[in-house]
């Protein structure tokens, strides 16, 4: 320990906020109702060093009256895609809080279906699916509003047309090669658009279908190969998105060694393993 | 601290096994792959006591031997119902170990969907869908066998029909009475063959089906009310099921307090609470 | 599906509560406060037919009312240990609840340290430790009560002084015999009082005392033989204990294959694997 | 959808390697083994497009081949810090991957403490312990090493000592002001070294000990003033730190409402709250 007595220090960045705040609404105005199901975190920063050095609180929202607010504008404003939910967010706590110089509002909406009864969806009965929806919206003093959406939780794997095959050997290299494999991984994906003014439920659907077909439509050589393809496609679809990034746990499927006991694996039994596992991220982007 | 020198103690139960066994199979003899996603758990009851107390190994099989032999066997008998799989196990366990007297196996299959393209399900790309399946088969020496499955991480939701009224109230009791709220829950749902040779596949989509079909069908006066209907329906539609069991925790959804911003609710807005939550246990039976 | 449209079905058994009552009593008479962090279940058997299959709430107690409850009767009755307030639980709901049968309180106790400061722990600062301490009192109108108490996420290790030899060998039998393994479990016991009226909480301390250091005294053969010396030692130190039952995951550590490297291991790098894990059960009693 | 078909697309970042290998290495020269049980995750930057977008792994270590390496290289390497051991593997990857041109490596080790038996530490025997040390060590072709270290999991709350008070009001505030609250958060911290050839064992206790015993010292205006204050102290009493960042979610406790029930609560009892949650964050630097 080497005390530094006359060092001199700041605060050189901070951000408060409520994580968290779980909203269900329900839009009942016809029998068939819909809802929303959400978790909803709100990010300040701003002017807040008198409370950190000071202990003053006075320019500072309490997060309980963000949690409030969320569900208070929920109202009468969540009424059509989490993205514009988020706009009015940013911009309502622009205004609430007096140093507030940028907000961040991240949406997590979880899938719910309808009930299946004689073929058709029940009015108001739900079961909840798998994956998530993700919306992130940022927006600043100077007007600025950025547009990210996302997927997550979404797991998929293919039994076939994958492999690993001509990477590099070093000393410690014990893999064999294959040009048959599983691949299976959760997508993460963040995609940023390049306006605030879209039709962002149709974006959000047509982009994860564009993510889906994807995987599944070409040989795998490689899991960065599909990712990048799968951001090309993207890009190539939609004009609205300027770029899109993965984030992709590689779920090692590993053919079982059944030939110890003289039966042939033939590629049909595997051990899912949890640890450790490949992690692979990649940005695709437009070039200006 | 009383001690009690010349206590005789001994072992009055006892189990051992495997769990978490995470085996995947393909089955790829055509074009069209189908994937079973499977964990499995072993436990062998029986004469173990001399490696309790003496520390003497030599009737006991090794749970990396039962890790092995679940692989093994998959390959050519995991060609139907998890359920058959199961008692090809208690089968095989029961025999493999000199002293085994009973055999539990406990699997859970996860769900997978063939990924969309064109409206048409994929060859062999999937993506996993929500809830698992589950099934339990138990035997011992005598050839008993008894066969249960079940559904887990069911998570169903109705935004109206469903309230909660004339309970009980003493001096702590604060919680108005209401005949319109959310009612939602994550079903846990075991139930109980009268035979193992049935179509289990068939059944455990049956009895799902009317499981969710009758959460929809009636204005729920309790979580109680609906989970006995649930398991009447069940046992009155199908009569190879001999009992059912629900463990039904109360996802509360609390209309959140807006009237203080001076808005009208509506039973629009909630606050889904993780903490704490009721929970209602019911087992329905046939009457002999 | 075959029908069976003449079944009459019944409600063999039922149980409701609240759990997860997350309850936090500062006892603060002095400037050392002290701290109890629970997580409090209640659960209530009884006649609760008419609730299941009439919608009749008139006989039950609402699971909000349980949570009133328990923070109400905290203030003056949560005094000494958590095994004495769960029987003032059990006391009081069978008596609020006109058809309650029987009561089943679960606690679990987080514990908290005080933190150090110039070597003696602050009187109101507190960072929170590993493991958990459980208990369940059950009662029923009879007057019987009954008192057990518990370890949860106890995580031991040993690195020496354990093997697994002489065990059973089959056709699919792969793994090594070694006299010199790593011993890893995290360790879940429950034992039950012979009276209510005890030492809860120096008994408990003893009682988990008597675990861990019975877990180093000895050449480990196997987790079963590890898991009977425990609970005789525990049995023999403690005559109000009358049985004990362990459940331990076998945490996997498998030297890892370092000769391909020309490296000579040495016991001493170890993959910490997650699954699957071997699951020893057993249960220790006192012949009567 | 907007087809965009003339766009061009190019992969703008991407990274890789392997997560969750958990690693355990026993030093066992002595009788007194000593034990570190970490989980090391490896990321590589650097040119991987042809990869991505031609399918050609052949500048590609494959993520196995890390995961041997860091068992491997952990024999003769892991014998001082986590840190020293994070800069051996920064060093090797630089030199292994041909097209890699940045290496971060991440480890988080779990505490193990001596079980005491007759008041003494074991030799061989260790019970897990709560909260984690994190190390992030990153590097590039230039030869630049960057040196982080954290704590995570570390749970702390004081029982008084905290308010908020004087926060700014607005319409949808109803939190009220408190001078005697409980405080209490899961610290999460890193802090970035100003060297690479430092004592970090010593400098993380330390610094470990700053922040908590800083927890203590003050009565605290909000988690924001705390949060500043415990950076502030680190970075006067060690040179060596270059700058610290927190986040600190504020875990809320309410005072349960018992007025209803005509009891006095005297912030005794409490609520421990799941959701929302605030999240104060915040980095302290040190003046150039």
């Amino acid at each position: 320990m080497t005390e530094a007595p006359g060092a001199e220090t700041f605060l050189s960045h901070s951000n408060y906020g409520k994580s968290e705040v779980r909203l269900v609404k329900v839009k009942r105005d016809t029998q068939r109702h819909e809802i929303q199901d959400l978790d909803i975190s709100v990010a300040l920063e701003g002017g807040f060093d008198a409370a950190h050095t000071k202990g003053d609180n006075s320019q500072l929202l309490a997060t309980d009256t963000m949690r409030n607010t969320v569900y208070a504008l929920a109202k009468d404003n969540l009424t059509g895609s989490i993205e514009g939910f988020g706009l009015t967010l940013v911009d309502h706590f622009l205004e609430a809080g007096p140093t507030v110089k940028r907000v961040s509002i991240e949406i997590t909406a979880f899938p719910w279906h309808r009930i299946e009864v004689d073929g058709r969806g029940h009015d108001h009965s739900f079961v909840r699916g798998a994956g998530e929806r993700k919306a992130k919206v940022t927006g600043d003093e100077s007007g600025d509003r950025r547009v990210e959406a996302g997927v997550d939780d979404l797991t998929v794997l293919k039994t076939t047309d994958s492999g690993w095959e001509g990477f590099l050997r070093d000393e410690y290299t014990t893999l064999p090669e294959t040009d048959d494999r599983i691949l299976a991984t959760v997508i993460t994906a963040n995609w940023a658009y390049s306006g605030t003014d879209l039709d962002f439920d149709g974006l959000w659907s047509g982009v994860r279908d564009r993510i889906l077909t994807t995987f599944t439509d070409h040989y795998s050589p490689s899991a960065q190969n599909t990712l990048y393809r799968m951001g090309e496609a993207v890009l190539e679809s939609y004009a609205e998105v300027e770029k899109i990034q993965f984030s992709l746990p590689n779920k090692h499927h590993i053919p079982y060694d059944l030939d110890r006991f003289g039966i042939d694996n033939n590629n049909e039994i595997f051990h899912a393993t949890h640890d450790p596992y490949g992690l692979i991220e990649g940005t695709i982007e437009r070039r200006p």
